[in-house]
């Protein structure tokens, strides 16, 4: 008996997958968790399973909404470029140490909207900072990870601001719990057929080693130039520590390493990007030569030109994804606010930091290889959507010629 | 308009002394803040205070009873030695950079109790083991640190276990509010003459020199040495940083070193003990030149024994505090079964770790030299309860007349 509007038995399919799909977690390892507090419904179903598969120990670092406001309305102005760093090397240390780490998205995404733009962003940067050693070991692929997530409130009202609050976090649980197909009998085979599906495109893309994607639609006339050496991924993929896991619960997407100094062109966003708790909307960025040129947006520009602003990794691409609009998380219609499902709603690009793993061989290679074959370094990795219905893209090979790759949105 | 049990104005005045009186927190400090999850009204109300105060950013670690229990319902039996050794390295790192220290209990005393014994005991020295270089940093009191609670909703339903839930949790707070002078019109005064009150008292058994204390009521007769060149305590002290703040609320105690190799007699506990979820009772030990030679107890004998096995000087003191019978929680007739309260209600003494700062000039002594004048060290400090009514003490001074301390547990 419960009066919660979230299906019990889903949340614990949920969990089932993020411990055995999405993590792969191994006997004898331990595990951090990255929650808001209130997810702690889902915490605790996640944290009996990873036991159940023989994690050593599982830690919970939990956060929680009011408190990181409290901070914004009454810290000193002086207070914001710091961070907790002294956590943040733990969690390095505790990566560098074996152990896996799970972070469960549901905040609010506007929680910071209203606050100061320059303290948000100050202590942003902050963050970013003392977050880069443990981020290294995630985006360099060293760990098993993933990313979930758990219907939250004040998410849900954002999404369904109509609704009374417990109608909205049903139907947000139902999308969450459709788009990470747990809503099927058998979540974990419906994922592994899904993988098999992703790797099929990926193998394509691979095979076709074009040189660039030429993206055209409405507002968009970009030319994306791919690294040297870059690899297309898509769903489960193994981390250097020898585990196959799925970083994000959903994925739809394929992606890769773009030249971080081969874009130019013209691009609009074709979606709302929730960024540190704010919105940026109406996005239209000119490259040349990989560099943003101009940048501006119908809502959020002082956010995004801050943003880019970060570090000169910023002001480049570090990953390009392909999503069909027939994805099951565009088909739903929903616009969640939430980089995990909109990115897989729609094709991305992602200004800042690129994956090593997207380069043959990506484990092998210094900072200054990947550098070398065109892939981009920032404290920055943010991913925003520019493909919809209208958009067509070509792959150009070596010699200029051009195969198309989508059409109308779709694969071609 | 709020449904909760607990009074929020109360709470609010909680915040402040926990801020103010129990930290005394310094503009530009960081704060950490270990709390179950449960708690997070109060943490809010603390988070709130200290940023106003000027802190510069507050880290809460935040914890869960379900997923503790999940642990040792669900882990592997070769996992109990594991702890989280890259928080507790961070936490070390967080103090030396400078941060204060809140601890907010309000667990359920006998969460652990149905669980494995043994393994309860192996977390808990794994535990011990990995937290000791962040909780020397503490007991040596290198930073302002405090301890303050919340009335936790499983730890009422244990002391008024015929009371519905939130009447068990009302009366569990108001009986926390009035030993923490919450319910004063102005709280922080009414610490500061506390203070004060606690002073005079450390001050005159300083001034007495006295080289043991005599312990005698039915079932004990212990004689404590007392550490060469030990020095009283009570109530607000500063911190080597130089912030004097108020370790414990509330506080009713004045406490020093023994010497761990000059106790002798028998003792026997007047209340039974929490330790990591478990209740211990009727404690009867035996010290032969500071040493437990016998041990047992009516209830949780084998913790007890592991406890005292945990390494050489858990089976030596390193705490003797002095609390008069008509202290306010002892006469408020309530069994906290919490050692931040329970212990202020009579006297006690701690097996483990001592406290370094109960040395004249304490800060500048080396551990080495700690140990000479009988300082004990250990990975633990476990108080228990050895006064009541019928307690009478005596200082014995160095030429060895006896001068009373305590009679029929008062104040002589």
């Amino acid at each position: 008996m419960s009066d919660s509007p979230i299906d019990p038995t889903l949340l614990d399919r949920l969990a089932d997958v993020a411990v055995h799909t999405g993590l792969n977690i191994q006997p004898g390892q331990q595990l951090v968790i990255t929650a808001p507090a209130d997810a702690l419904p889902l915490v605790r179903r996640i944290t009996t399973a990873a036991y159940k598969a023989g994690a050593s120990l599982v830690t919970p670092i939990l956060s929680d909404a009011d408190l990181t406001l409290a901070r914004f309305q009454h810290g000193a102005d002086d207070s914001f470029d710091t961070a907790a760093g002294w956590l943040y090397r733990g969690m390095a240390d505790a990566y560098a140490g074996g152990a896996a780490r799970l972070a469960i998205v549901g905040e609010d995404p506007m929680l910071l909207s209203d606050m100061d733009a320059a303290r948000v962003s100050r202590a942003g940067k902050a963050t970013s900072t003392a977050y880069k050693p443990a981020l290294e070991k995630i985006s360099n692929f060293e760990i098993n990870w993933s990313i979930c997530s758990w219907p939250g409130l004040s998410w849900a009202r954002r999404m369904f601001p109509d609704l009374p609050g417990a109608q909205a976090q049903a139907r947000l649980a139902k999308a969450i719990f459709a788009a990470s197909r747990v809503d099927r009998d058998d979540p974990v085979a419906a994922w592994a057929d899904h993988n098999a599906a992703l790797k099929t495109r990926s193998s394509w893309l691979n095979d076709q080693r074009f040189t660039a994607l030429h993206f055209k639609s409405p507002g968009t006339d970009l030319t994306v130039g791919l690294a040297d050496d870059h690899e297309w991924h898509g769903g489960a993929s193994p981390a250097q520590n020898g585990v196959t896991c799925n970083p994000n619960i959903p994925t739809e997407e394929v992606f890769t390493t773009p030249h971080a100094r081969r874009v130019n062109g013209t691009v609009r966003s074709t979606k709302p990007l929730s960024h540190q708790g704010s919105l940026i909307d109406g996005i239209e960025v000119t490259f040349s030569d990989g560099r943003i040129t101009d940048a501006r947006a119908d809502k959020g520009q002082d956010i995004l030109r801050e943003l880019i602003a970060t570090d000169e990794g910023a002001a480049h691409l570090g990953e390009v994804a392909l999503v069909p609009h027939g994805s099951p998380i565009s088909q739903s219609g929903l616009l969640f606010y939430n980089t995990l499902f909109d990115e897989n709603a729609a094709c991305h690009i992602a200004l800042g930091q690129c994956y090593s793993k997207c380069f043959l061989d990506g484990a092998s290679l210094s900072p200054d290889q990947i550098t070398a074959k065109g892939g981009n370094s920032s404290l920055i990795h943010v991913d925003w959507m520019i493909g919809g219905p209208d958009t067509d893209i070509d792959g150009i090979a070596a010699d200029g010629t051009a195969t198309p790759v989508f059409r109308k949105g779709e694969w071609a």
